[in-house]
């Protein structure tokens, strides 16, 4: 048994080591990884992963350990996935929000991962899957992937997930418009913490509004579930609601749509990065296409000629 | 001539009706959109080009509004595109804003077009500089592009602008901790807009604050200017200050490495998007693909192991 091969039992197996290095490997993009993923990837496919995607402010960060927690009781085992760059999980926010939460960095079915750290070579999206990956093959139930769903990266994480929840809270004001034109269509099903506040059901009508607006929600039309996350308040009707979309996911059939989404977007993402590796530096020689850029940025060639040109050197080989 | 070459002739003639037929053209993707826009890139890179980037409600479209009209006092033409789908320019927004913008429309010196539309084909930012290149090609002085700055597309969009304007308004609240995580890093010029209401002096020293946060922002330390763009309050202020910023870009070399940067994205999205019509129902039958999709799907094959057996099929031939 090799090495790799003993890491991945290791992983199969449940191993909190294996796990933490397994995890190190994808995080810094190391060459044995993509065998490792690739040998772990049978055991994958058992976990629940649910994306949480709300502002900073918002109490998500909160609301994550009391899903946990919950999940928790009744034995199952937890990843948490945190890519906000504010989230407490992430070592962001203050001390007092990481001390709220010690119970849950001192429980070995509680498995945590910032993913804040800017510059992940094969892209933050590609990296969380990856982790995703690992944990769900290690035999963790719900891995629950924490995101400010502003951004590029952010966007590219939201739309792997099973079930995202977009957080909330009363007293938006002009909020509201901008997540209209960013965050409403991604959202499966619909929190407002802190729904203690002032204000709390003017926000639910708020969102029913703006989901009014929302062309296209197939069949499914998201459930609104107020919680009160400092207070674990809401959390038995929020896991309600992500079954019943579960459910739903399951018996229209957009769950394996979703999931065969999930395989085409690695797949393409994967084969584009490892097409330009194989273009760049190895059929065109790096200083030649660094001439190449030179020349449409002084006009002598154009971008859309240039394009076609470097892959005419593929297609002709 | 044929009548393309007649069609790019007529745009670097600044004729308005080829200028909306190469645009049309450019939007629905058409296949000869391509050839056009490689003979009219040599005739690109006057204009100046500025992203305009905020909340729907932060004014930002009375903003864009503002500029365009003190940009034509200088006898200076002005393109504006629109892609926030909730900008009076895109028809998003209340009747009235249009009103107070119809000087605007009727004026020839004055391009507007909404790329809100979803579904380019090609890709909202592709489509976004290809439009851009157009109005540039076609002897405008000035674009401005609209943007919300949420999502994956706009913050395509905003990477490939020469200066960035990030649109802010008094009493945000925990909407300053969003903008951190997402929008503080493009932002060139910050404008705290709707400045004669309360709290403006507070919201310029919470910028002070978060851009003191962010870690590189090489030599350019971005300025805060106040407008009221309802009342063409600070607008002088405004232009001196994106003036000084392209002064910087200039003498730092910083705009010849953003154009290259530009020109660089531009091939490679080209590229991959070629790469994988090349591959995808040429080399590799679609049948075939989609087979291969399920068979990762059930765990058959892995999305690593996919992605390199894709790739060897293009290396082989």
């Amino acid at each position: 048994m090799t090495e790799l091969e003993a890491l991945a039992a290791g992983i199969r197996a449940g191993q909190y080591r294996a796990l933490a290095k397994a995890i190190s490997l994808v995080e810094r993009d190391d060459p044995r990884s993509e065998r490792l993923l690739a040998d772990i990837y049978p055991a994958t496919g058992k976990a629940r992963v649910l994306g949480i995607t709300g502002s900073p402010g918002s109490g998500k960060s909160t609301l994550v350990a009391s899903i946990a927690r919950f999940t928790r009781k009744q034995g199952k085992r937890v990843g948490i996935i945190a890519v906000d760059p504010t989230s407490p999980f992430t070592g962001g926010a203050i001390l007092g929000d990481r001390i709220r939460m010690s119970d849950l960095y001192t429980d070995k079915g509680v498995f945590i991962r910032s993913m804040a750290t800017r510059g992940f070579l094969g892209g933050l999206a590609r990296a969380t899957n990856d982790v995703v990956d690992v944990l769900d093959a290690s035999g963790f139930d719900l891995v629950l992937v924490e995101t400010v769903g502003v951004g590029q990266d952010e966007v590219e994480v939201v739309r792997t997930v099973q079930t995202n929840i977009v957080v909330l809270v009363p007293g938006m004001g002009d909020d509201i418009q901008a997540i209209k034109a960013g965050i409403m269509e991604i959202g499966d099903v619909f929190v407002v913490n802190k729904a203690d506040r002032p204000g709390a059901d003017k926000t639910v009508t708020e969102i029913q509004m703006m989901m009014s607006l929302v062309e296209e929600h197939g069949d499914w039309i998201p459930p609104i579930v107020k919680t009160v996350a400092s207070k674990n308040e809401g959390i038995a009707e929020l896991d309600e609601a992500v079954a019943a979309h579960y459910a739903y996911l399951d018996r229209s059939g957009e769950l394996v749509r979703r999931s065969r989404e999930r395989v085409r977007i690695r797949i393409e993402t994967d084969l584009k990065q490892k097409f330009m590796d194989h273009l760049i530096g190895g059929v065109v020689p790096r200083a030649e296409y660094e001439t190449l850029l030179d020349d449409v940025l002084h006009k002598k060639d154009n971008p859309h000629d240039a394009a076609e040109n470097l892959l005419d050197r593929v297609r002709k080989r």
